[in-house]
């Protein structure tokens, strides 16, 4: 087991009505001025942002508003923010929505403490040294960055889909109310359940150092999501899967699958962000198509830990088998496999290897994923 | 799955030479003096104390001590220790050793801070509103009191063994090297098993709600604790499996495992707090005692998780196989299994009962376990 620290002072508070409790949560910080950040409007078509509303008027917390973050949310918008945030003295961040709300408020969180440009902690340039606070009411369960310290943005000029990760931007307090995740729709139910499964597996199947208990752990979140979203797609209201759905997308990404772990990496993630920077695939959709193919292509690098995968999530210990069968369960829940499913021709996936390329550099795997090794990963795609 | 809150602020600190790092961790949040609480000076057979006041020296952290705390700890050296941060204006708690210490650093933080009587506390007369930080070095790894709120303290006037719990006394950092791990004794290795496997199977018996996700969680800690206590049985340096043995300990009792059920209750405990209490058996061997009898006593109530614990620990479907299997395990472990073996006798049945009915009063569960029913489970042991 290799040394680690552990560290995750975010709050979550669970369940049933607990969105109107979210000025309350604020006010206990001695917050009074809120930067309030959601999507495209679905919030006001359910009685969502009037009950945040009422909740922060309640607790006499002012608010201003930055709406219409997208999904693969982009820097143009964080950088809005950075500008309301300054310029109104705003003392925390509000994300109402989902992951990518979430990731939104935490790059506006840090670049509102910052003098030069928030992108210079995405390329590494800078380190994230104070934030300000940020709250979280969640939407949908996926990236788990309603309980870690991560945040995935866009950069619209250049395409680059980079990350920052920071326990001073882990949310406050986030309010995981499984009810207000009842309209999300079977389509990205599924490339949340894929989005979940694939955080779980990076790690587990890369590690040169990976304990027992962290696999087990991983085969529960994994088990817990596969048997979850079978019934919430035959039954969009069972309240229960639905929250325990939520509760395993947070175990998924919180540090506790990587903690003692040595060697993970999260080469799925990698070559992903090309798809989403370069087609504006959903993420969990464009990980469905790269899992198979990568697991297709990696497999006999760790076959012991590919044919307990198989084992304890499919019942056979034949590594081929359990590749096989997520890839059909990946179908069977709607996500597709194939770039040809998300619309990418042949003769892209080389521009897509050279922008994973790119995120491999930067992530220190330049050299292992070559533009030439993931086309030959995609090319099983 | 049922409404809750999720808060552990915990810092862990994992892994080889960690615990010369103790004085920055303090140093980091601005403390100059704090109190070192250890027990019977085995820290000081090894290097552990010498390594503990290099570092609290290199990060000119000035200190006093409390020695001498017991396993199965008393209020009166909690009192001592209260006396002596209120008279030396100690700033944190620092706990050198196991859970003993850590629990009565714990209680110590809390009455620095009081000015009643510390009992008060325990006893539910006052609710814990401030307390000093505390730090904690671990040398055993079982409690899970370096990653949560809870201490418990024997009352040596009353006899009454009482707890607390409450986030403000969880340790701000904790060290956890498995290495200092390797002194302790085969037979105390086997009863922290014991009180990790017990502090999981509470709940999961007795919960009217009980998610699986919660259920997977709860076995792959029990395989593990039961994987890894063999192996050091075995081999008391295989650091790997020392390692899984106490971050498993960790994940056992600091609010993952319960986090949304309901209806739970810790009946086991409540009822070797009086084996504790009354004739001073250790913790983990009066629980190896205690469960079994418990187990055959309760099975007819919830038997679905009866025949769900058999089949995902030791593969049989038998409810009545499961709970002979881990009595099993527990002696060939070298716990004792049976009132006799901790030489409790037939004729002191009845005032363990009464102690421990006092405890059930106490937690709200007097009315169930009334002293007839302790005695019926009691005389199962």
């Amino acid at each position: 087991m290799n040394n680690f620290t552990y560290y995750n002072p975010t709050k979550i508070e669970f369940g049933k009505e607990k969105q109107n409790k979210i000025g309350e949560y604020i006010e206990q910080s001695g917050i009074k001025k809120v930067l309030l950040v959601y999507g495209g409007g679905s919030i006001k078509r359910s009685t969502l942002y009037d009950d945040i509303v009422a909740s922060l008027n309640k607790n006499s917390i002012e608010f201003i508003e930055l709406s219409g973050v997208v999904s693969n949310p982009l820097l143009s918008k964080t950088n809005e923010g950075i500008t309301l945030a300054k310029e109104n003295n705003i003392e925390a961040i509000l994300a109402v929505g989902g992951g990518s709300v979430a990731d939104s408020a935490k790059a506006i969180a840090a670049g509102a403490k910052y003098d030069g440009d928030v992108w210079d902690f995405f390329i590494q340039k800078a380190q994230i040294t104070e934030a300000l606070p940020v709250f979280t009411v969640m939407t949908l369960s996926a990236t788990a960055s309603e309980m870690n310290g991560n945040a995935v943005i866009i950069n619209d000029e250049t395409k680059q889909k980079y990350s920052i990760a920071s326990v001073l931007v882990n949310p406050k307090v986030s309010v995981i109310n499984p009810e207000l995740m009842a309209t999300v729709s079977k389509e990205y139910l599924a490339y949340s359940a894929v989005d979940i499964i694939s955080h779980c597996i990076e790690v587990y199947f890369t590690a040169t150092t990976q304990p027992h208990f962290n696999s087990r752990i991983v085969e529960s979140i994994i088990k817990t999501v596969m048997e979850t979203t079978e019934i919430l797609l035959e039954n969009p209201n069972d309240y229960d899967a639905r929250a325990e759905f939520a509760w395993a997308a947070i175990q998924g990404l919180n540090g506790l699958t990587p903690a003692g772990t040595a060697g993970g990496s999260f080469p799925n993630h990698m070559i992903e962000h090309s798809l989403s920077a370069l087609y504006n695939v959903a993420h969990g959709a464009g990980l469905a198509v790269v899992i198979p193919a990568w697991m297709k292509w990696y497999k006999e690098q760790n076959i012991a830990q590919f044919k307990r995968f198989s084992q304890e999530i499919f019942g056979s210990d034949d590594a081929d088998i359990g590749i096989e069968k997520l890839e059909e369960w990946f179908s069977k829940i709607g996500a597709p496999t194939t770039l040809k499913e998300v619309n990418i021709p042949r003769d892209g996936i080389e521009a897509l290897a050279i922008n994973a390329n790119g995120t491999a550099t930067m992530w220190g795997m330049g050299e292992y994923y070559s533009v030439e090794t993931i086309i030959e990963i995609l090319e099983r795609a």
